[in-house]
């Protein structure tokens, strides 16, 4: 059995008000010129943005804004990002807004670190050698990004557009400044979004092939139970301090490695591939993309273990029937009004788009993915097919 | 409400084998020189420590030995183990052993670091500034220290002998290789006392006032579910890898701050200062200690908030009742063999001892302990007089 790494450096500042340490953490990390990295405005909107620089001002801290960060964030900006860092002699990245940010602030921070292409990273061809510090004030609970090793970014200078990730350790960030209050205006979609995320990031761990730690297991079940009771809370109170908080570390802790730590493998993840392949080509939202397809993915891969399924049954919903067990997760998907297919994505598929799709996901046949069960290019277009209602 | 922080950037390498990873690990935390720090001498008779130090030979790393380490770890010889570091220019400490060892050898890290006396850190003297490196290769599932910020030191040179803890960032050490079946020779008592120990972690921490964040609880729940299942089977079962890989992985979360995160305060830890006392006076197991005063500590403090307990009861046991849950704790402790009193320590407690020991733990009369309830002398007296039968 393979010695398993857990490894979550990230200082974490947690509560009310996380993120009036800014300045302070800043400093006792050691920054003198900061990129302030934003998405579309809506932190300047709500006053946050405008408080953070205030407190980097008050402190002595010169800083450079760099907004306009996309869901599915886009190369493009990475490049503007690591030509600022670069020119300007940034020392400190710091991201304000959610995972997609914060994946963009990590992306420059590798490329401004070394001296080739940023996108090499991403499509496998260079390591990652170092980074330039990067620090997030979180305001979406959803991708984990603020204490993953992963980044994710979306290449909108080719044809098809690719969307990538990259894990490594220098994608542990110095510091998340977690302010359960700051997701308080997230709108219902992206609540519900960021809980699928959330559970999908357990969910894809707790599959896989080999020995598995009970421990992690048990910490999974308390983790996927939060969160669907959180989820709904949240929808309906979104000022509710309880549900967006236990989001929140729900979140953070779903992808730090903590629900994999002592298993054989570091899991499944076929249903992220299969989504990244239509929030590539088609920009849906990521959470959105992961609920549709992952009762077909579960359906299809079920026979290779249904006492996994049983155990997650039991565990979460005190019911051990494995196609139940399916069945309770797309009722909390619908009840959280997320798609539990293809179409409820607003997406037409035919035969054909999933044929391409598939071939999308092993890069033309030349890969496969998955864990529990590795999928070919033939198990994922059966897979987008019953996504789809066409089998 | 408090901003809470966590902060676990102790780099752990978990499964079998994890101990043959010790040179490589050592190398990227550019150690040159190592201090092998060990206790009586079982990992000598296991061929833990001739397997080490060939490794370590192999790859070229020079090291100085310094055995010894007895439970309760005495100040004397960390001042050995300060001088020894600062004569030969060691620039790591590997403990090999229990969490004795490591907190000796975090001791001796502080003080090697630093001018002037070590005891000054844990009578609260002086601040800790920094640390020689530490790492461990754990063989007991007990303290947790491998992931905590804590040391707790005795000074033999006093009479009487006091026992104290210390809580720095600079006591979170930078790698934990935790092999499960390094565990396996331990005792039935050393099985029982350490799962005593890691629930009690646990424990001190859902006792609090303010703000608790439920996950966080769930988490605790699950913990503590896992080793009251585990612990048994250990018993057992000795060389069963499930159970051992449980609670060591409980051991190592139980202490990290993951069962005490979002909440409003760092938890109660009144049982543990209670148990110091006599560990300190009369060298009984710390694990042992707390099973023997737990129940009587919670009998005492249950008025202050039944649903505390109830909520804990449902969560573990499926049993809402204050008190029943206070006695499943004990069923549990009896079942692993361990005291549910102070006579069952060996100690034969009167009213004259118990009163000396509430003034112990007190400093004179000097300092109130707890959280969930603030106890004084008069109330730790009370405890130590129900835990002894007295009351």
């Amino acid at each position: 059995m393979a010695i398993k790494e857990y490894y979550t450096p990230t200082h974490v500042y947690f509560g009310k008000g996380a993120e009036d340490k800014v300045a302070e953490v800043l400093k006792s990390n050691g920054a003198h010129k900061v990129l302030v990295h934003f998405g579309s405005g809506s932190v300047k909107r709500s006053g946050l943005l405008g408080k953070v620089e205030a407190a980097l001002t008050e402190a002595g801290i010169e800083f450079t804004e760099l907004g306009g960060v996309v869901p599915n964030p886009r190369v493009s900006l990475v490049r503007k990002g690591i030509a600022l860092v670069k020119e300007q002699g940034i020392d400190f990245i710091l991201a304000v807004g959610g995972g997609s940010v914060l994946d963009s602030a990590k992306a420059i921070g590798y490329g401004a670190y070394d001296g080739g292409d940023v996108w090499d990273f991403y499509c496998r061809k260079r390591k990652v050698e170092g980074t330039v510090p990067v620090g997030v004030i979180l305001t979406l609970s959803a991708t984990g990004s603020e204490m993953s090793d992963s980044s994710v970014i979306t290449n909108d200078e080719t044809d098809p557009v690719y969307k990538r990730g990259v894990s490594t350790d220098f994608g542990r960030i110095k510091f998340a400044l977690l302010d359960p209050e700051l997701t308080y205006s997230v709108s219902r979609y992206q609540t519900a979004c960021g809980a699928t995320d959330i559970c999908m990031h357990t969910l894809e761990r707790y599959f896989h092939q080999g020995y598995a730690l009970d421990f992690t297991d048990k910490i999974s079940f308390a983790l996927l139970k939060e969160v669907m009771e959180s989820a709904k809370v949240a929808l309906e109170h979104p000022d509710d301090y309880d549900a967006r908080a236990n989001l929140m570390w729900c979140g953070s802790l779903s992808h730090n490695g903590l629900t994999g730590a002592g298993n054989e493998t570091n899991g499944d993840w076929a249903c992220h591939q299969i989504e990244h392949e239509l929030s590539a080509e088609y920009d849906v939202a990521h959470g959105a993309g992961l609920a549709a397809v992952w009762g077909s993915w579960a359906r299809y891969v079920l026979d290779v273990d249904p006492s996994r399924f049983s155990k997650l049954g039991e565990g979460v919903f005190g019911e051990s029937d494995p196609v139940k067990t399916i069945e309770k997760f797309e009722e909390f998907f619908r009840a959280i009004e997320m798609p539990t297919d293809i179409k409820g994505l607003g997406l037409d598929f035919d035969e054909e788009a999933c044929r391409k799709a598939a071939l999308g996901v092993t890069f033309g046949n030349t890969r496969t993915i998955g864990d529990f069960k590795v999928l070919d290019t033939e198990d994922i277009f059966n897979i987008y097919m019953m996504a789809s209602g066409l089998k």
